[in-house]
């Protein structure tokens, strides 16, 4: 008779499957992606993922509808080539200079993949693993790790200071930690979650010293008073990301662009899907630009409102870091930030906390309509009446 | 004085410029994709992509409409998790054996990074290189090299034979060229541009002998008399890729689907972008499936007009290929296929032809209307006669 149990516990202990064992070691080590909640309440206020809370203008939404016809058998421009030509004209640049992706997340992975070499490569040497890094300042887009992981690239965290300021040229200079021969740096300007817009000159002497390509994570320059478009294409290795996601309402669409150098912007057309863009996001975009005005003056709204916001929070006690995004980021008083959170959503007021340890302190809280806004405060002032 | 030219003609020669030094040396060797010709010449009869011929079912059409509002304003679900939900119903599996991609190329691509290892790996040893191989059938999609080559992965391409069937399982195996070691192998099933369709028990007796994973690319399978679906739910190491753009008449926005084990499309959820496929592609596949009737009829037309086009080209002098497909692959008479191309185009019909040694004796026709193949087959006789 068998001992009970034990052939089963070694066979249980670690042993891939016959699936596993098909999986790239690098892929299996790495986490599933968990995404960020969608409520299935319908009457929460949903502050929570930076979405414009005003719907796409009428025409932008007629001109889509009109598209739904027969062409929709058809394949896409594999280039989105009209939309490129449009959005060259506006940034007066060429078509050359502009790749269209999948959302601006697509051409975030195209650039890993196209600039950064793996780990694992045997191109490297002791001397050359700036090659295989992907470096940001931390707090950033949390996606820029995870892409470092997928391609099996080294990651380069560096803590931005506490009020969520750059590090200045001579302390980047000096310390090790930042790597100016990194293959591929992200910048998120203005940064998220933090808030904190960067001014164009300091960007431009940061890319004065990179020998490695460089991203201006742009995908909230439409609400700061400035953006630094002009350096990419000035430098011969600055990209700037833009999308439409956040200031053009079209998240559920998924188009975001690179402005950049011709040599560069190839090389990622070399390694994208065919038909990247999807048909009704090209025209979508498209006609989006035909009324950039209406857009505009949602910008200024939100700008107000996230103004209006900020001062009356900072009377209610809480820390507001000054923003050039659709966001605040906030330390509330008393409570924890989590703590906050989940009162928040208990009075039906959706916002976002995060973990990781430079960021747990703090809520960050997308700006919506005034009407949403006055909702946000009036729960935060009773919160806070009832702890006090 | 300097000698003239000289330093300029140094410099001119292989010389990377700034920017190319930023590129990966395996992106840099990569040619540029050339997409296929979108004429713009609005009378053309354009059997040339394989699109169908008639538009998504007008109960899709206002569907789709009717979701263009202020939702487009907020994220697509990240998952797609209803229309994996109903498509596991229609496939009698679990939402967890289902992955959906930005058309299926996405999905062929991811499925390349997360099985196949770089023949530049640390990992690799000369044992190993299977792991490192991408393999498929010659001819067959022509997206398959390009994704090894993309990924720096070894790429093994193994002759059909000259009728497009499959090589025998017993010539497989004595074979040194087929490696059912491959890391990643894929089959078009129906073959394209051959057109035949192979039997699901064939493709079934070579799936056990694989020991990498196995893609059946089903892109053309809702045209042919059976199909492979059930492998993916048999064998741990078979995925089976269908897509919404061809016979569903959606190229416009992007859909396809992979099936097969769990563990393998969690590796392919763990790479993926978060927001990977658009929110009115969602819409519209989903609405699809409401109406697999009118789909199902179109297939019919198709179909009939496929056999009734093979008959008379076949009474035309032309050599045709068995198809389960909505093209035909055909060997025209007398003048070679790329005149045949040429001359067809002259009178405004737009066929495929293929500069690869193996093909470039064809033509591939797509399947349109009845009234599409009646002008073709009159081009076809008016130049017939000519030659004749």
């Amino acid at each position: 008779m068998k001992p009970p149990h034990s052939p089963m516990k070694k066979r249980t202990v670690k042993q891939p499957t016959p699936g596993e064992r098909l999986i790239r070691p690098l892929v299996r080590t790495l986490h599933p992606y968990t995404p960020g909640e969608q409520p299935k309440v319908p009457d929460l206020v949903k502050l929570n993922t930076n979405e414009n809370p005003y719907p796409p203008a009428p025409a932008v939404l007629k001109t889509i509808k009109a598209a739904v016809d027969g062409r929709l058998r058809r394949y896409p421009d594999p280039t989105a080539e009209p939309l490129r030509a449009r959005l060259a004209k506006l940034h007066r640049c060429s078509p050359g200079n502009i790749i269209v992706g999948n959302g601006s997340d697509e051409l975030l992975a195209l650039a890993t993949r196209a600039f950064v070499e793996p780990t694992e490569s045997t191109r490297l040497t002791a001397q050359g693993m700036s090659l295989s890094t992907v470096q940001y300042f931390d707090p950033s887009y949390s996606l820029y790790p995870v892409l470092a992981g997928i391609h099996g690239a080294r990651h380069n965290a560096v803590p931005l200071h506490d009020d969520f300021e750059l590090p200045s040229l001579s302390r980047l200079r000096r310390g090790v930690q930042w790597d100016f021969r990194a293959a591929l740096s992200f910048i998120t300007t203005p940064n998220a979650p933090g808030g904190r817009g960067y001014a164009t000159a300091d960007l431009d002497a940061l890319a004065g010293l990179h020998k490695g390509v460089l991203i201006l994570d742009e995908a909230y320059s439409d609400f700061a008073e400035e953006n630094a478009l002009s350096l990419a294409l000035k430098h011969p290795h600055v990209i700037v990301s833009r999308t439409f996601s956040k200031a053009y309402s079209l998240c559920f669409q998924r188009v975001g662009y690179f402005v950049g150098p011709v040599e560069l912007i190839d090389a990622l057309h070399r390694i994208r899907d065919s038909y990247n863009v999807n048909g009704l996001g090209q025209v979508a975009a498209e006609a989006t630009l035909d009324h950039l005005d209406y857009y505009q003056a949602n910008f200024r709204k939100i700008v107000a409102a996230r103004e209006q916001t900020a001062k009356s929070l900072a009377r209610l006690g809480f820390e507001v870091f000054p923003s050039q995004t659709n966001f605040l980021l906030v330390r509330p008083p008393r409570l924890s930030a989590e703590a906050w959170m989940h009162k928040l959503r208990e009075k039906k007021v959706l916002v976002r906390w995060f973990a990781p340890p430079t960021v747990r302190a703090y809520l960050r809280i997308t700006i919506g309509t005034a009407q949403q806004m006055d909702t946000l405060l009036a729960a935060v002032e009773t919160i806070a009446t009832a702890e006090s």
